[in-house]
């Protein structure tokens, strides 16, 4: 018996599910809005400073030098925050002030005691989701989990299970049993497997009852597309692409067979007495998404936002945490637009975007083209980046595409954080940048964010352990290596005679100045 | 005999270099500026238009709804260009004085026939370039021409051969030859070979000899790193990672042993008088460029940018044409300084920038920590794109490599185009949407940057002929394919008697008119 199936049965026999008595609140924000600090909020606030103070304090404790060092690897550009309020540090007040606000979430269903809780908020660090999930045509439940071990290895902050085929219900509690990561789910996928895939057929009882099933699981956040109303659907007939979310798709075969409102509309605060006896946290879908960049910022889609915006109120009245799910396909100019909007209709709750994709013409690359999208929109203020793979539009992503996917994110989440200056978000990037600059190319490769791919294209030519420590690699060779040049020249002028770091300063200020004065000057004045 | 080893000797037996007559000019500038439409000007426009007006001719007279069609298909959003001043149609006479102002050039050596013209400035299409070159370490001649008609097969717009290893003028001649886009080279390496790797032994007259040799190959455009000037060789002393620029290193090294002013700039007109012998274009190289995202936009970086700035103007001076070379490493929020201080001090002259790199921490993936950086300064009105592979840092890039790197910046510059709104730049995007939307999948791969891995992603899991017609993919299965569901409900409006197009449109206008009336909104007015 391998371990997560020994740690998925252990916890199955042991507890029963919990729930909230009748008319209590388990959630973080309600909590938070009575002024208590929770364990997850301190747990939250420790996360976010861990890796700027635990390495910090290594550096300083390295050597005469260490606090020097530390200085300078501590240094980096003032960002440009587009009005989020990113302090120095994160403390547990802080957190609790920001769920309280509504602000940020921490997804972390009472019935998902493995979890790790984390948070999500444009004033925290930029996070990345990865999605998983079979579907009817393949893969197996094994499979399944190997990925999100896979995913939170390279470092998915939150996975979400999108299962649609056999086992939904195996699937997710092998998933979740196994994941110290906050899981989310779209219910309606399960829903819809029990009425056969017959969108029509579909009932706010079944309805109900899958988000209990789930909720007593332990998902820590539902996907629900409640802003896909029927007035909207007549708004997406002239657009290229049509519906492209699956929920979305679902939930308008719904309305229109009907002629009826959404029932996930109709039944929202029902939907919200649910989540608040868990704390499962809302992530209200953007069913009504562009799925081209043809389709952008249109009619459709604002729509539907505002509608998530007078949602988010309404589950905050529930003291429900919610985010808001974003595109999609959207050119670079207009995904300011988006970012703007969401902070207004939906008053700040943290922004979910998938990619978006800045161009369509690169199936095989949607990675890229969305990598793209989601770093300005991290950058914007955009809380959670939704990974997008390779595979996306052409197959269901395997091991080797959800790493692709991940690692393009953080790269998105991480170029983010250092333009938007959140403190010590450039600790790595110096830390790295020295130690390749001192051609240290083992540490030049832990540091990155995949070890295994940087040291393998690195030994592809220079195999050789003594290569491990050359002032050069095979891209330019020993006599072009432009950092070895450099500090042959900082050591020439280290011989004569002058300090380390100031040896270049000092000696050729002193020949600038002496050229200066000859009027060397060809053609202006610098 | 190979073809290309045919041509090339079929070249060598019938001519000789030519050169334009003492003190005459043959540089497109120098005719723009006297008025004259040169062939290559003509072919610039015709090549800057063609994907549109072929591609909707085509479609208007593809059936009776072509010319709704191809509206449809022209249909974008309006751009934001920064001031870059784009015309709906690219006209001979608009090439010849975006040429004379300086604000574009065409690289087209008169010693390389086999050119097809291109240009490269703002207000024409983002264009990439692709470096490929053997170091001692590494790849024969064979390899580096099969690197560059395969660069070119994925959509290089330029190469650069980056040559520093044995055989660096056969190297060139084979890949001059074999050509159809225009070949830069960084002259500074050749002639680094012909003194040993000794940089203090360089002199101006091995340097002149080394440019009048490559002009008589052939080469189109010369990096030049004229801008390393003595006195700013200090302001790097601080710096995390120094001076990362080979030639950049290369001429520091040299005015430090000589404590002398760089020969490059005090004997940048005698340089000017070969550049128009030949049409040689310049490429003004960024020796001072930022390594890590820690010396972005520092001292050392603004003084060489304008130094370059002054040397534009004396290029300028002789009809001389002139790109910019850019960072580098630069983290978003300070990419868009780069672009501003570029066109104010080079008077906007093309900017030619490396990525930039946003982040400093996922080697192994330093496309896409680039080409994040390459898609926002093409939006700022960087003309051409410098592609990064994934190998740098690391290594010398496999064809696979460079694959990587032309895919990431075709997407990087075709969503700056995009972005900045260059007519019909979103063509190719609908166009592969609307086949996407409708399940031709064969369309949809071919539709994109690279068919023959989008392919291979969609069959890994349906191979057979007849999912190419399939109303789904693996990733979400038959019941759960979204853009399936929405043909299913346009398709049910369809049978209750309304036409295609407006089904949706008037049957559920109708239907959610009667909605609202009902009062059903729930908790506020939409």
């Amino acid at each position: 018996m391998t371990d997560p199936a020994l740690t998925a049965m252990r916890f199955e026999l042991q507890r029963p599910p919990r729930r909230a008595l009748a008319g209590r609140n388990v959630s973080q924000m309600h909590y938070a809005r009575k002024g208590i600090i929770t364990p997850e909020m301190e747990f939250v606030a420790i996360r976010e400073n861990m890796r700027i103070e635990q390495y910090i304090e290594s550096v300083r404790q390295s050597g005469p030098d260490g606090a020097k060092l530390a200085a300078r690897i501590l240094r980096q550009h003032p960002g440009q925050s587009f009005g989020a309020s990113i302090p120095k540090k994160i403390t547990p007040e802080f957190v609790r002030d920001e769920i309280a606000r509504g602000r940020a979430i921490i997804p972390a269903n009472i019935n998902h005691p493995e979890i790790e809780p984390m948070a999500i908020g444009r004033n925290f660090l930029v996070k990345i989701n990865a999605n998983i999930g079979n579907s009817a045509l393949g893969s197996s439940i094994n499979e399944e989990v190997e990925k999100m071990t896979w995913a939170i290895r390279w470092g998915g902050d939150t996975v979400m299970d999108l299962s649609t085929g056999k086992h939904i219900h195996e699937t997710r509690e092998w998933i979740i049993r196994n994941s110290p990561v906050p899981i989310g789910t779209v219910p309606i996928y399960q829903a819809l497997e029990k009425v056969d895939g017959k969108a029509e057929e579909l009932t706010w009882e079944i309805f109900r009852d899958t988000l209990i099933e789930q909720a007593e699981q332990g998902v820590d956040y539902f996907t629900i597309h409640a802003g896909v109303r029927l007035p909207f659907i007549p708004m997406t007939a002239d657009r290229m692409t049509g519906i492209v979310s699956r929920g979305g798709s679902i939930m308008a075969k719904w309305c229109l067979a009907h002629h009826e409102e959404s029932f996930l509309y109709t039944h929202f605060e029902d939907i919200c007495d649910i989540m608040k006896a868990y704390d499962v946290s809302f992530s209200l879908g953007d069913g009504l998404r562009p799925g081209s960049g043809y389709d952008a910022n249109d009619e459709a889609q604002f729509a539907e936002l505002k509608t998530l915006g007078e949602l988010t109120k309404v589950a905050w009245k529930h003291d429900v945490q919610v985010m808001i799910e974003g595109p999609g396909h959207v050119p670079m100019h207009l995904i300011k637009e988006n970012m703007d909007l969401q902070l207004e209709h939906c008053d700040e709750a943290p922004f979910y975007t998938l990619g978006p994709l800045t161009t369509d013409i690169a199936p095989g690359y949607d990675h890229i083209t969305s990598g793209i999208g989601a770093a300005l929109i991290g950058w914007y203020g955009t809380a959670m980046l939704c990974y997008v793979t390779p595979k996306e539009h052409l197959g269901l992503p395997n091991k080797k595409d959800v790493k692709d996917g991940i690692i393009t994110y953080k790269i998105a989440a991480h170029a983010a954080d250092l333009a938007k200056g959140h403190p010590g978000s450039a600790i790595r990037d110096n830390a790295l940048s020295k130690a390749r600059f001192e051609f240290r190319w083992d540490d030049q490769f832990n540091l990155g964010l995949d070890p295994d791919t940087a040291k393998e294209f690195h030994d592809e030519t220079l195999p050789k352990d003594s290569m491990k420590v050359a002032h050069f690699c095979s891209m330019c060779g020993p006599h072009f290596c432009s950092m070895k040049i450099t500090q042959d020249v900082r050591e020439y002028a280290q011989k004569q005679g002058l300090s380390a770091d100031k040896a270049l300063h000092q000696g050729m200020q002193e020949k600038s100045i002496e050229f200066m004065k000859k009027g060397a000057e060809l053609y202006h004045k610098t």
